[in-house]
């Protein structure tokens, strides 16, 4: 069995970013982002999302939400996401534990929420008996795999100002996002008045490591002793650094998006060559796909992937940068077969 | 300005580690633990420390301590240690915002806490108005680079079993403790009573990753869950395991630990020509020395290392798996000379 | 103005109730519950509720609801309820902040949650990555002031036992269900598979105070601690004490509830001469109703109460154990001559 | 066996203080603080303490102190304090638990802190690996039922503004401090420094309720939010708003405060003609004494009080409002008998 479609996590590392991780091999270097492989990073990051920024390195996805979403909260808020939001689902408790807020959600059928969903859960501000609504949360590229466009973007933003809420956005897979949307990293996020970013790493080809972004400065006076305390502090600090580097050059966060975006692209043209439904838009990496039952398992022999629902015998095929046309060509010939 | 004594964290990764991080680096594994890298680093573990233990990686140190000692804790609870300990005074608030405890702590003057220290500690118990004792928790090496023998940790293990305590080793440095004492792990941990280990990794030649040991697997039954609670989950868990299988693989953890405590001895030798004053046995691969104040900025010029205590004049000087003679040679004829 | 309807907690003390405070005010008692007056409320408790039942009391409901899900739950748990529960909308996000648990909600219409949406909420069972469902929690009397049928209780009690979930109720008005059930509490609590209960005192005639009973003592064995803790452990304990043993004397607690009850049959009757629209089952003491928007203004002039819904132009009338037969004739005087 | 000298929350309730509940029992009132009593408590506050100060009511002396803490820390922050400090010893894990915060504890011999002891404890600063000092918090009255002359405040609130940390004053014996120093309680809270206090009732012969003051308004924006979301907020605010409008109204906490001194006194006088030692000067309504071991449970036959420390023979004799001269009288003789 190979994991071919099971998740971008399922990729290994880059050759570009390994070969970083070996050049930062060198003698000692200062810890905890003393180093000059950490200064290099941020100027990477500040050079496509301004020198005003602040930028933090962290180990993971769930660290990088949780701490950000921090950094806008105290313990009595709400943040409004949608029921499919990773921050929501897929998180364990960290944000209730790590907070003390209460996550608000809003039903979803395409990953995302909007502005009027949004309002309705702004309820009773100022009333000392319910949380109070402060961040509204979102993932981009969404769990669906589908993208918010940048208008899409601006009028959450809008929502948020109007009520003096943040809007936080969960990019774990924000490489794809850009990719899809052909646009640059700040048309979408800073420009569009996004105030915190999680910024993946991991599912774009690193080995480990997210950056917490903020378009805020003084949201982030106090970051450090979050991150600490969030235990999300590492010491050798220099190797997520260097990665991001890697990522930032040479335009490989585009080059690794945009083959997945791609390979997604490729398979569902030979999907749509079957009677699979395809039950999203397939905007970035991901496809979502209703198959009858009995067909998952055989398929899953060759290429595994995961049910997304059981219900609906919907399966999840993710590609990442490391998805060879060959095992969609592969894929697809098996499909066909077992759909005939 | 080298970083030469200032931490064994300043050092990069060992050769043999990095060529396990390029060999893991193969075509899709399962994610988040499912994949052949980590089964083996397990079985190494099992190897070294007996059959039913239960092994978690992590990403950090202080991960790997507040997890394991939530594992043994109710928020209710406190956790008995020195007042240097890592925990205690290195990790923000981690273990108080985490698991609720208070930590009760005890002046240590060699890095080390006693049984009648621990005994004078255990109060108020079933006093529903105060802390309830729970856990000794230890550092193995200490944080004043001393460790303890065989005995030592019998004696504390014996309160604990006496009161119903737990025992908890903070092992981030158990691999020069080990060298030092020339023991195998076992002898010092599960055979000495230990119930929980963090086994240190980064600080002993690896890129990122510590583990969480259970001599309990009782203790280790939602362990799972609090560790993705705590987002100390990574994703490419291969990429952990592989560097633990390659520190426990040709003994690679006793080479780097032994080499770097021999280090210590060295520069010991050649701090005692001086009138330098060393203020704590050289069990490890640390060093405190007073030294007057204004010879400090000087020896910092070509070889950087922290001071411990201002008061007292007093630097700590660790040595890694990659400090080499001539750095000694070299430190200890310019101590001499400003000394002269 | 007068609050006639606004809540039932915007009453006073029953003088039975203020009579046994006046009773509890000789000399010195031990303090935190080690003194006569509890223990005699605790053994009313257990006549009622079974001998072998927990009981602690605590200051309010909220206090009751986030400490008795507590010795239920770990804190990477979830608990499933209403979208409308007082523990969802009205504890600000105290049970968030308190077990670090997510609350998995149920949109309602009548206040009650039903078999097959709980099931459908029990999802990813031992995946790590998700919150674990642990406990079922609802509110009898109900947000929309109606009451769960025993057989109601007992078919979600067989849900959680399925599951290996608990079964919570928050009894803030546990007394009005009674008394609409014409059942004792054991009926549809203990007997109906409740394992936590929040018994109301505030609401029923109360000065402060509420209970938390354990119908599994082994949930009960660290309770002592997670009170005090939660702040929630009164010094003069006897002063809640001897209000609980007034309050189960000579069917106190259902004298009240029962007045108040009949007094919302009584307004029901009222409104129900008028083209309001009555939106809920009277079950016990409140009344949900919607009227045009201009008219509830005039309306609070004279009898205040809450909108419920201002979309809806629904309002909330509470009755109290002293609502008069006067108020509510002269309040259906007047909506009769507003909606003429 | 009568709890004579055992604690001042083993009284009942003063008398004026149940009359005022019986007058505050009339009709409706407006919950959660919504009320006419609670307006005409927060002017006598203000009256006492300045116009501009916020002033909230809580249920008991934890859910006062942690609340007032949580007003001015941040969660990776530390509290210095005494190591016999109530929020350290005898608030279970509230405050850890409930803010996050590291209580860093100063070793004392007579319940008072200095300002050397807190400077030596204000360390490291800007790093985000330790916790960082925010907050110095006293007793006033102290555990060991000393007073802390206003000079000896002015000098901790010294330390505090030079550090930019705030001070804390745990009030719940306060009354016995002001009647102690003859001074009102603007000159040792306020006037001294103070930047937010718990103001005690309980033990000063109240039923039940303490009070957060703040003396920088700016403090307590939000303080509404963490009350509710701690569980400290009543709904029938009006019994705790009449028990304090009644303590403040013709001096009945000096009255009572003075006379609690006083018997302290008395009873000092009476151990002073024997043999056993008192340790703490006797500045309150509290009485340190060693006698010999075996003389304790008879004296404690007749009138209880509880041992402070076993190792010394230690006892602690507390008096309250309702103390008499008689039971002092009847005490010294016993005394006296039992060591002659």
């Amino acid at each position: 069995m190979k994991h071919t479609f099971a998740s971008d996590n399922y990729s290994g590392v880059h050759p570009d970013i390994m070969e970083a991780l070996i050049n930062a091999n060198r003698g000692h270097q200062g810890s905890y982002g003393a180093d000059v492989f950490t200064e290099e990073a941020v100027a990477k990051f500040r050079a496509l999302l301004g020198n005003d920024i602040e930028v933090f390195f962290a180990y993971n996805g769930t660290g990088a939400n949780v701490m950000g979403l921090s950094a806008m909260t105290r313990s009595f808020d709400s943040i409004i996401c949608s029921d499919l939001a990773h921050i929501n689902v897929d998180e364990s408790t960290a944000p209730e534990k790590f907070m003390g807020c209460k996550l608000v959600t809003i039903p979803t059928t395409d990953g995302k929420i909007y502005p009027s969903q949004v309002e309705e859960k702004i309820q009773r501000i100022d009333d000392q008996h319910h949380p109070q609504a402060r961040v509204i949360s979102i993932s981009q590229t969404t769990e669906y795999a589908t993208v918010y466009s940048i208008e899409e973007v601006k009028a959450l933003s809008a929502v948020a100002r109007k009520h003096n809420l943040f809007l936080h956005m969960d990019g774990s897979r924000i490489s794809n996002a850009a990719a899809s949307l052909q646009a640059d990293f700040r048309a979408f996020t800073r420009d569009a008045g996004v105030d915190v970013l999680s910024f993946g790493g991991t599912k774009n080809g690193m080995m480990f490591g997210e950056a917490v972004i903020f378009f805020r400065p003084e949201l982030a006076t106090t970051f450090k002793y979050i991150r600490k305390q969030s235990m999300q502090l590492h010491s050798k600090m220099r190797f997520i650094s260097a990665q991001f580097s890697a990522l930032l050059s040479n335009e490989l966060w585009k080059k690794n998006a945009s083959h997945a975006n791609a390979m997604a692209k490729l398979l569902e043209a030979e999907i749509r060559k079957t009677s699979a439904i395809i039950t999203q838009r397939v905007d970035a990496n991901g496809i979502f796909m209703i198959v009858p039952t009995e067909v998952i398992p055989k398929l899953q022999e060759e290429h595994f992937f995961y049910v997304w629902n059981d219900k609906l015998s919907e399966a999840r095929l993710m590609c990442s940068f490391d998805t060879t046309e060959e095992e969609i060509r592969n894929f697809g010939k098996k499909l066909k077969e077992l759909l005939a």
